[in-house]
């Protein structure tokens, strides 16, 4: 649930730019590392303190500095010092429910984006804040948790041949955002595969808890539109601005991410309509199983009421002997077999009457 | 189901313009074929390799390069090379589930739309994603599957005198996009068909087959929007793009496929209110049924239980030969007739109650 | 139904501009008339043929041609060729289900909407396309079927003092679109009658067709909404476009026309919250009237089924001689009396019980 | 009803202008009244006849022609024609139903508003059309009934020392126009105290007719939203318009009206959800009592039913002299205190069952 | 209630900028502070008068003045004429229920917002309205009652080396919008909280309760919308506006307040968004409740009912010595082992039919 107000850190009142640490560390230690690389030279390596990664801001080369957890403040001031990052940039790269975004800095763009995934074991998306600074020959990646989806971009910049390292920093912005967005569609079949399952269950015979998987279902998509739709104007926003970091020739790669999160989205609305569509027929299907018990109870109690009536009449113990009205059936000498076919004829009309009425 | 997010092929990461094999081949073997034609000159012929193609681009005359199948990548990548094609560009070929869109690239626009069908036995739309390239002087258009709905046109290339031999390589491209846009109207009357259909059986006695009927129109509803609604944008763009690919006696036919595709897309709005107002009023009619149910149930039991109670009471075994307050009435001579006359009295009159509720 | 998607008669492929004659002949013989007039001189004719209005186009004299039935398409063309019509205009004029639009084509503005009548038997609307070419000093109005309701333009065209010959063609078009939409407000009156009643039925004791009525209104509105909506843009379309076919002083006509359309489609909207609110509360008062339905079972139920169980005790044959201990009641004095007493004290309790219950 | 499609009452076809008497005549006798002011000058008199009003046009002081009742014609024409008012607006202010809506005719603003009053009652808003012509020194106000609610500003005009006498006639419109919506706050009150009261019966204790009050409450909001809406535009289009009628230091005033206009419109809204949710609750809380009938039901029945049933059994007549086998239970000492047991057993299991299920 | 409507308490025709008196006083004394400060100064004090206030308007330094308590309309009067307030702005101050709103009054702007807070004992949200005059150098607040949310700043403001010291009065306006925005955050937690309890509820065992606790969940959050809506054009107006009153540095402070207020409304929707969908489970388990009571009655009722039929039969009197014909099963010597049988039988052929069923 909390995802879904994520408390900004800061108290209410506390000056803007103050940093406060995460309530939760999601990784024990942060973990810095750094890429550089141009056409011809390429280097990699793990960081020890955040100084280390100072040097490379002068180079021309592009420099990728990835940094894996939030929780050690100093780490984000040196950087914001030293690469002249806004108080308030840096406030929302650490406190973690920002909505998606994006900054012009004049000198770097801000962008905020969330990484999500599918867990299918207990059926709920997983959001995790990314941040990019880029610069005209820097990007620089937050991450809250370790681990992420980016191994085959760091693979494609070991290749000397690769596209990405003749292109410049803009480019590798765009292949981080390219794969975050393309990891969107696996989110959304596996979502699309519980959408089906559920759906052919409530055509089948579904149980009562299939009511909270539709609602769950609900709340997930309620989740991801919320993390998705803002995708958009930033994503516009990043093609539209006016800033010499995005060079034109990455544009047409950031419209096709353009194109893409406009899919996303449109997915994620028929997949809405479908959850609910799918409720309707759920409540509808329970409405005409209580249609069904209705009938049953209604036939067996019309057939045998009238029976067990007729049956109570004579059971009756008026006494025949003081007058002849007093239940002279029960002396005839057929009365027995007369009353059951009475009671056959009966039940028998009732039962034609219930087909006739198609509830049989 | 899965036509609903059609997986973007390549995995997160991947270079963009990395064509992948689509995962199902649609059809056994590319088929190339071209027409090449201007108002005294007609040629067509099908192809074996796509080089044969390439000569073509460099004549005067309109070239209609035809290719159905999209599993032979270099087939792809030739053309890209040789028409000088964006890598993207080949790459949203390649994988079929794209958005309907235009891009400008100046030397040429790509548009992307879906050829629908609607398969009326497994009442279900099957999309097709096609690609247009408009040149100056070629228009290329890939198919995923064979055979298409395209055949009128090519009657027309035949003959010397149509309007198509007279004018530029915008005019087919538009009789494309018509071709396809005036196919949705078939598919609008065949689904108008099977609502109006549903309509009438919820109206009359609705089976509960009929709630899966609602739920699988509602779903190609969503479908058939999706697929409609961004084209609306597509020949918007087309009509206000700045380009001299599309010239301005052309602009006046995108007009009218425009008009054709709101007209598509208000019907769909309607379609979609209509199944859903058919849905409440089969909703509703499940309700009025259970209440028939429950009229019967409760008259039959409010009549007889009253009387059962009655016979119940004159069987029961008190002595009276104990006392005279001992059920005296069993040796009354006319016990039995009162009794029977006043169980006829409280049947009539409970009847006449219902009959005064209006429940018979 | 089939006003919805009214088939676009030329099959996918065809040539724009390829005239087919209307599936249903609505008229057996076209009928053509025609008004000339202007200040001083008034003229109407019958035509015999189309020949006979062409030389009327050169006079400077305002000419309204007035053409009942489509069916010959013929004179479609030789107007078309005369009038300098596009071809894509014939052919909307043709082909009957075009949505309300207006084309500017220099020459002459294209205008289409849709004459509506309510037929108050069937309770259905009924739609007729109305195409008015507007020139410089013509007006030609294309209908589906015989009959109108301009009687009263044409009775004041008769009339030497009225405005309408005072005035140039684009008032002549003002009036018959003001004519058109003025109507839909009767159409509008009608409708709200039967949705007065349809609610009085409602709020009184709704049989069960009203669901039928209730679901037919709404399509009624889906139908005349779909109708309407567009004419808003049309008449706007009318008052922005830069042409010299409306002059200054005939734009505050239009904008009253406007006005009117926006109060249409108010009202519309205002009719469809309405109805789908009178749905609600039909649906709710069938819950209410199930509900009073299980109170009466469930109270003659309770109060029975206890009492017959306590006759069905002392109907029991325990036989009182083998022991003391066996329904000692049957042989004691009081007994018939007293199990009586408790009958009535159960009854009444459970009566009391229902009453607090407010049920009673 | 007929407040929402109040018969725009030209007849379709008849000329534009044409004025035609009010269907019902809300007033005996049209009312003229008329204020002359400027800062040191006072005058107010009753008119006989519009005539009177004529001479005020050329006088530099402020006036305002107040006129109660629609029904006298000649009154319109002559006011018309005196004071250049366009036909079209003559026609607009003689029927009743029009749409608020503010036109500019240069010369003078024509503003059309509807003033309404809850008839707490009858629960429902009456409206009234109040049409304001706002000239260079004088505003017109015409009313189609006797009586209004501007006694105050007129108690202003008569004090030397206010705002008003000191301010042009734009200020004069503003306050009439203000003292509207103004009143619209106490018709807000007043519905937020049923809707209140409605939401307290619901949460309690629900009788039917409760349905038909939200219904009711609903239809209310629909009338009153369509008449406050349009507002939105007329007073931002009042704001915006470039005319010399209004002066840039009444603009602030109108702001003000503008902000409390958006102001009922939210409210409105927030009514509509109000009301909407509160139907929500209504019909489950029907569901829920339907539930609790249902349980008693099936309490009483399922506790009675099998108890009865053994009953029953000993209530058999088998022969126990034609062999052991016969009812052997009717002959032992115990039987019945032991059958009694037995049924007390069953009672109380069903009971604890019932209970552990919540149900009692 | 009456939260929705706040009477605007000028009653309709009073003159514009006539102050009335609240209708409750919030607060015994109005309470008036004073800070002022710059860089090197910072003067606190409380204010007997008013007047005392005038003295610092002159000097450089940013004043705040801080005005608890609205009821003395001679503060309000007096601070209106020393600073040149408009007097509507005085009236919007004084009367409670103003929608969010900025005015630019070039020499001040005005700003309207209101500050929330929840009280978890009566799960409602109060709402207090806050007014700031941002002037060059001073910035007025006045508040409804005692006691806020500002004493961080006011700690801030103490301290000689703090930003806000060192910042004009632009950047303490911008600290007051972003503690009472930061603050909406601590109001969407606890209505998060209070929503997923009600979500947990309904997925367990829901009581009937659940269904007002819903309601009002929804009912806080129409209101929370109606409140923070209009902020979003609020901060984006201050954002816009052209005025030297908000300095270029301060913008990059008012974007990241536009970001939180994004923000909240994005996380009221989708709380709304969760509000409905429980309400449509609580709906859905109501029915399956239902359901499974159904089930038990007929369960009960469809086994017992012909068991005590046949029961009844053989409690029937006939008179086995008048003819073989009548009960001959009486005088069979296993005719009661049997008919216990047949009867065991039946229910277990029952118990069985339900189990297929799955209702057991």
């Amino acid at each position: 649930m909390s995802r879904f107000y994520k408390r900004i850190r800061k108290r209410a009142g506390l000056s803007p730019g103050t940093l406060l640490p995460p309530e939760e560390r999601k990784v024990t230690k942060v973990r810095l590392s750094l890429f550089d690389y141009d056409e011809r030279r390429f280097e990699e390596k793990e960081l020890q303190t955040v100084e280390e990664a100072f040097p490379f801001k002068e180079k021309p080369t592009v420099t990728w500095l990835n940094i894996e957890g939030l929780h050690e403040l100093d780490i984000l001031e040196k950087i914001g010092r030293n690469f002249n990052i806004h108080l308030l940039v840096l406030e929302d790269i650490a406190s973690a429910g920002q909505r998606p975004k994006v900054e012009n800095h004049d000198d770097y763009l801000y962008i905020v984006l969330r990484m999500l995934d599918y867990d299918q074991e207990r059926k709920t998306i997983q959001g995790e804040q990314l941040s990019i600074i880029l610069g005209s020959n820097f990007v620089i990646l937050f991450q809250e948790r370790e681990g992420d989806i980016f191994n085959v971009i760091r693979e494609r910049l070991r290749n000397n041949e690769s596209r990405i390292r003749k292109s410049p920093a803009d480019y590798l912005a765009y292949r981080l955002l390219d794969t975050v967005v393309d990891y969107y569609f696996v989110i959304l079949e596996k979502l699309g595969e519980d959408i089906e399952e559920v759906e052919e269950q409530v055509m089948g015979d579904p149980s009562e808890d299939i009511l909270h998987d539709i609602h769950r279902l609900k709340r997930e998509l309620i989740y991801l539109r919320k993390s998705v739709w803002p995708l958009r104007e930033v994503i516009n926003g990043l093609i539209r601005e006016d800033t010499r970091l995005i060079q034109d020739t990455t544009d047409v790669f950031f419209k096709d991410v353009y194109d893409h999160t406009i899919q996303v989205i449109d997915t994620v609305e028929s997949f809405r309509d479908m959850v609910s569509g799918t409720m309707d027929v759920y409540l509808s299907s329970v409405s005409n199983k209580m249609n069904e018990v209705m009938k049953i109870l209604t036939i067996m109690a019309s057939i045998f009421i009238p029976l067990t009536f007729i049956a109570g009449i004579y059971g009756m113990n008026f006494n025949p002997e003081v007058s002849p009205w007093n239940m002279p059936e029960l002396n005839w000498s057929l009365g027995y077999p007369f009353t059951l076919s009475l009671m056959l004829v009966m039940a028998f009309g009732l039962i034609f009457y219930f087909k006739k009425k198609k509830w049989l």
